[in-house]
């Protein structure tokens, strides 16, 4: 883990860029983060491109210093400043020639743009935990935040360094996920948006349904795809307050 | 309204009994509310019987009180002390009949049970509201919370005094309800056991989507029909707390 950069956002968090390998990414630590009291940390994830994400991705990580948590984020497998996924590209543009074409978007093309990401993504968020569960001022649990949601339930399903996660049901959903999903046993907070236009809601009920937690809790509001409510943000950090912090 | 008792909950609470006309209910007041600063209130709903629902009941007094709310309940149409109601006491012999044997409960069984009630109860609600508005110690907005869901759908979709509610997606929906449901536009949060088995879950699905509010929220919990998680009665405080405090 190769850091590149340091910046202080307001004297409360100190935000560096890293990469670790090829892989870019950003971490944030509450600046109360030392050896002596080491931070949890929420892994955030992104649609992709975490440059055009940033002025997003700050403010969760900034949410979550306030509750005492450090953050990170990496770059999606194919990403700006990555080794282009030329398959990955091109299922990208058969989804946007089916969607302006007004077609249904078939299994084959979420497979193809979702899947690819799945496999390389996962064992990459693995080794950048490996990597920032060794610095003195982190020092864990892990929780899961946001992103594909394919790649979420896939990392929580293989690695119990994950504790807990918030989901965003809000990404095409590869048929695998659903198996994924029934390996899931660690406590969720899933979000949906109810009135998501771009969302197949019987979909992200079913992908819900099949979670294997005993602990898990759909929020479903209104808003469309981006207009997410401040209290549904303000719920999923009351979640991880209740799951990370080994004390309470 | 005649007050036929009066009791202090740990000082901090008045718990009044009353009577309005033949129905008894309850009234609890935050020992903070007075003509100078009167205190929203949250009418709470329950599945019938307030003398067995009253340590349920006052809890949910005792938290609303926290929140600086008074709380109020009434016993239901045909309750004890209340005249019974033949008619719906055939019906809930029926529904027993069917779900013992292990038989469909039928659409015209759910109408005869719960039908008489909405149509009983919230006039009473309206009139409760008007008695108990009147009192210096009360100012609203009035919330309401829970209880049996189609005479909360049908209250909030007629009388405008009716805030927010909390609704509780457990009991029985008569299709009426759904007619009903479109007509509501105020904020509610809506509470679901997915894992409820004496519940339909897509027919609670069905009454989320058909409310009219452009302000709503589903949380779904797990731990059956009587296993909601304490996070889910925070939250639905919050709920309150967001919309019945005029300062915020």
């Amino acid at each position: 883990m190769d850091f590149t950069s340091t910046d202080s956002l307001d004297g409360d968090v100190i935000e560096r860029a890293f990469t670790l390998g090829d892989i870019p990414g950003i971490l944030w630590t509450p600046s109360t983060a030392s050896a002596d009291t080491p931070a949890p940390i929420i892994l955030l994830g992104h649609p992709g491109d975490i440059g055009r994400m940033h002025p997003r991705l700050a403010a969760r990580a900034r949410s979550a210093a306030a509750d005492g948590f450090a953050a990170l984020t990496i770059e999606l497998p194919g990403g700006p400043g990555r080794t282009p996924l030329v398959e990955v590209e091109r299922a990208r543009a058969d989804l946007r020639r089916a969607l302006q074409a007004g077609e249904p978007v078939t299994p084959d093309v979420i497979d193809r743009l979702i899947l690819p990401l799945v496999e390389r993504a996962v064992p990459e968020w693995q080794a950048t935990m490996e990597a920032v569960l060794s610095l003195d001022e982190i020092g864990g649990p892990v929780g899961f935040s946001g992103g594909v949601i394919a790649i979420a339930v896939r990392l929580a399903a293989v690695d119990q360094r994950v504790r807990a996660a918030a989901l965003f049901a809000g990404s095409f959903v590869p048929t695998a996920t659903l198996t994924d999903a029934a390996q899931v046993t660690i406590p969720l907070h899933v979000l949906l948006q109810w009135d998501d236009e771009g969302n197949d809601r019987q979909q992200a009920l079913d992908l819900f349904d099949a979670l294997g937690s005993a602990d898990k809790t759909l929020e479903a509001n209104m808003g469309g795809h981006t207009g997410v409510p401040p209290h549904a943000g303000e719920s999923a950090a009351r979640f991880f307050a209740r799951h990370l912090r080994a004390t309470e």
